[in-house]
């Protein structure tokens, strides 16, 4: 990997995670069900940060647990980012239609402060 | 939600889930350790798209199942951001900062071609 | 299937599954690696029944939420009973000697009253 | 824990993980919600075992692995039973009642040399 400094978005760190796989040869291992198992992973690593701790506290973390939530959030995006390329999905895009799904279905009056479910509203 | 159309990065992402979150009154249950729940949870929904599948089926994928992995990507894309936007943790410096330790971890000489760990090579 | 009242152990539960499996040809699926994912996933559908829900609340579960997380804790037995049966492991063995392990790791005059990690104890 | 030789089933080893747990005073952190997240991160190490293993390996696993998983299976029941204890689950009978909705959901006749889901067959 040559110089990494300056990345400001999605775009280019998707090129850059490319780059890193390429030239270990990775893609063989990388296949979407090999990179949903990695995220899922990563994500319960994330996960493990929080496992003991009052809700109160994951508020208001201690530098080194944030520094460790920080370090998985990486993973996590890392491997969301090459699940998109070799999917062909737009992350953004894809968030973005959710978003829209996602206020159909909790209508800000049915569903402000409460955490049911949309088929409970 | 207004005009949803066009976003282009995480930091509008960002600035649109938190409005949606504000209108409907749900910082409350929106801990960084309920966060980092939630991910996981979508992060499995993800993986179970690929879970009975085989691996090469999931390098092409049927658009059903491709349209369904684009929407748990968006959840966790959406539960990813708000971790974020919680921890006051830049995602995108985040994961080049993890890249560069990738690099150190997994030199291209000693990890090509080879899935091992980083203590393995 | 045929009667399956009065299962008594892990041992019955291991040949229920087994011939539930083999009747409807599964065995094609059901690798240790697509069982672990299932296993991952059902995990993560228990998760969910706690996902927003106050710390106190779980320990007092509303009885809808209590029967499902009774569901899922049965397709987690389930994938677990079906991996250890594939790859050979008998669960209870396993958990005593990891007990053993634990109890040497988490002494009790050290591990008393705190959730750190043993490598920070 | 005294001897820990010989356990024999589930109601035996519900006994010992709920003394381990008493002598160190753990039982504030081990809420049914706390114990799903610990669950479902040792469910993900399992997971981790196979993560860049082609499957047909997963069926034949080398020593390592396979002790690996044990271990990983090991805490992932030492929790299922954690929960259990704390929810008044009957994990074998739970099993045994999803077996029974299973057969009525995946009829042999349709669900046969499948890996479609219920709502698909």
């Amino acid at each position: 990997m040559a110089d990494s400094a300056g990345m400001r978005d999605l775009g280019e760190l998707k090129e850059r995670v490319r780059a890193f796989v390429a030239e270990r040869d990775w893609e063989r291992f990388h296949s979407p069900k090999n990179l949903a198992m990695a995220l899922s992973v990563e994500a319960a690593e994330l996960l493990e940060v929080f496992q003991w701790m009052p809700d109160a506290d994951s508020r208001n973390l201690a530098p080194a647990a944030r520094e460790a939530a920080s370090q998985e959030i990486a993973d996590v995006l890392l491997y969301l980012v090459q699940l998109c390329d070799a999917l062909g999905v737009d992350p953004i895009a894809a968030a973005e239609r959710k978003m829209v799904a996602n206020a159909a279905k909790y209508p800000v009056e049915k569903a402000r402060g409460t955490s049911r479910k949309s088929t409970e509203l």
